[in-house]
């Protein structure tokens, strides 16, 4: 019987991997992009794998949390939320990154559910010979379609830790096009997402206008990332009207983004003023936004992910997902997921194609045609590679990163910078 | 691989057990109630079984989506749902029972989907070996409390198609305090609910102060079934107010429930304003009920019924569950999702100890301390006595009832009754 199987250890290994310097409303990123790979291990010797947030707060509230699972089979997740939601609570004074929900530690319980949830669904999967997408009522899709994640960028960290990256700079429209040409080329990623809210917005705009150009036949999304006021964003719409399939979080708020959604006929879409069911209950029917993105790292899990989406289908908003930089792990649970829900029907954003490292057996995920190809074998279907694990644990321990923190990065470049929002 | 296990065949057998006597607000049961026991046949020689609505509609319905599911794994339960949301429609000018949102044909594709859905669970854990609640996310609590659910009634059907039940007349107040005794006494429930809306307010109102000296330790609940005015409720509810732990559809009408909500203390508990998740998404906020009854056989499934927890948590609703006249595949499925939600708190309703009759192997459903036990053992936990199964169906083909019809059965006791709503 499955219910003989009970969880008897937790691992929570901080792992650092290398990380472009990519620009955005925050500052630019560090050269080094933390995350924790967590893995649950049974009395039958399976181990259950999931990659979540490595920042320090993070690793907290699951050491904190570690206690919770030992001893729940991997079946009891509803278990698990109860006691995860009554014993994981917001951090006191931690450092929030304003522009990723996933940094806010309200979120800690959502976050460390969603973390254990990924292992126990594995771990199910493992038991039962069925892929993760099974346990969650099957996939409606063979692969899942993502978008080429385009971003402003310098050429090389300050710092130079380790040699450039392949992309170059990326800061002229030309450049911006170059950059979507070679993701496309090696991907084959049928839709493309600018993170903006870095130059003026005339300059952003003309790179949009450079894509639409280059790429004339597929969809394009900006992302200034809050980081242009209401009139901006709405003198803005004008121009980007006949250019995009949404407008997301152009600028702050929901009552901004609401009175924006009054003066442009372009879908709005966020993942700023909408980050939690609570959230959603507020603000879907303001009117404000047409277009959720989901991320089940920060929602609380798969599971949650799929309520949001019958929620979105209600309120008759669309859904994407969004990410944050990650590796493999992640990548295939958002394929998972997304392949579960009829209603995802935006390609999925991902930073994956950003990072060169990997930590699952097999190395990099591979996309085919933009879409990667839902597994079919037990669990996640991906594996850790143990030595590639030790590796990137210790570039964690080597570079000394504790938390993100954009803004003292981009200080580096240019002292004046106060990352004060909006800035246009 | 259990992806090689498919669904071969679908069968559809309806049926029809005895049914007490038992007044409401439209007019009183007829003497056989009609169900549709459903099995859903897998290449490997598995039964997946579900039980629904037996009406001529729902059979019709049922029918036209025979087609939708062969050839689906077991564990394809978006696809299905996607589907049969797709191909089944309400029926044209089928005789709706307005009490009963179970009987609305605009319910067709979640009546379907669940019916589907708990059948396909059933394979999926037979196939993986794990109960449903397991399939569910686990179970937070080992057994499910059920309410005793009293009802007015005459001793005998009219027609006298058989002996009289053991139950006796349920009339005078002092009838339903022994009713409510022998309920209890045989099953040990720890809450009561009275079907009302069918004598005088004044009368039900005395029956619920003898219900509460006879009990003065248990929650008790009054439905009235919408046939009360929007005034006699405000009334009651004042002489209610110290009796009740809800106050479950006295009177019409979302607004009537929120006027009514301005003017008690009561929580106001509905099956009959909110009825879908897009009736959810336009009520919830109202104010006019704080408790919603779940039914998973019109809601839409399991997993439905576990969505709509989480919006109750969200909207901070109470969470209870409706029950229709039902055997014990129907009573075992609500446990494993009752069995799910941490937020079920209430006891839920069942009309389980009405019918004397069952349809799965063993006879008929335990309760232990007014709770069922939820079942450890594969799939539902439940099997068809295929003898009994054939035994009911050759009662349904005797009866001759293919719709039920409490108004027409009440005016042969009374031909001068209208059903006229609120009658009081």
């Amino acid at each position: 019987m499955t219910r003989d199987i009970h969880i008897t250890a937790v691992r929570i290994t901080p792992i650092a991997f290398r990380d472009g310097p990519l620009l955005n409303a925050a500052g630019i990123h560090e050269p080094w992009a933390l995350r924790a790979i967590v893995e649950l291990e049974t009395n039958d010797q399976r181990v259950g794998i999931s990659e979540t947030y490595g920042d320090a707060p993070m690793l907290a509230a699951l050491e904190q949390a570690r206690g919770l699972v030992v001893g729940l089979s991997p079946f009891d997740l509803n278990a698990m939320e109860q006691r995860v939601h009554a014993a994981v609570k917001p951090a006191a004074g931690a450092v929030e990154f304003e522009l990723a929900p996933g940094s806010h530690t309200a979120k800690n319980a959502a976050k460390v559910t969603s973390t254990f949830e990924v292992a126990m669904l594995d771990l199910q999967g493992q038991i039962v010979g069925a892929p993760v997408v099974d346990l969650l009522g099957g996939a409606v899709r063979d692969a899942v379609p993502y978008s080429a994640y385009l971003f402003f960028k310098y050429a090389e960290h300050i710092e130079r830790p380790y040699p450039p990256d392949a992309w170059g700079e990326g800061v002229a429209p030309e450049q911006i096009v170059a950059q979507a040409r070679r993701m496309i080329g090696l991907y084959g990623f049928g839709s493309i997402k600018l993170k903006g809210g870095v130059f003026p917005p005339a300059h952003e705009i003309a790179c949009m206008r450079a894509l639409r150009r280059a790429f004339p036949g597929l969809p394009l999304r900006l992302d200034p990332n809050a980081n242009w006021s209401l009139a901006t964003s709405i003198a803005a719409a004008e121009e980007l009207d006949e250019l995009l399939e949404y407008y997301e979080d152009p600028t702050p708020g929901l009552d901004g983004m609401a009175a924006l959604a009054q003066r442009t006929r372009l879908p709005l879409a966020t993942n700023m003023v909408i980050t939690t069911l609570d959230e959603f209950r507020r603000g879907a029917a303001s009117g404000a936004v047409k277009v959720l993105l989901s991320d089940h790292h920060y929602w609380g899990g798969l599971r949650v992910t799929q309520t949001l989406a019958r929620m979105c289908a209600l309120w008759e908003l669309g859904l994407s997902m969004h990410s944050n930089s990650h590796l493999g792990i992640s990548l295939i649970a958002m394929t998972h997921v997304a392949a579960s829900i009829p209603n995802l029907t935006y390609a999925c954003d991902t930073h994956y194609p950003w990072q060169e490292e990997e930590v699952i057996e097999g190395g990099r995920v591979v996309f085919e045609n933009g879409s990667v190809r839902v597994p079919r074998t037990p669990g996640l279907g991906v594996t850790l590679d143990r030595a590639r694990l030790a590796e990137l644990h210790a570039q964690y321990l080597a570079c000394g990163l504790r938390q993100r923190d954009d803004l003292k990065q981009m200080r580096k470049y240019d002292p004046s910078f106060t990352g004060k929002a909006p800035r246009y």
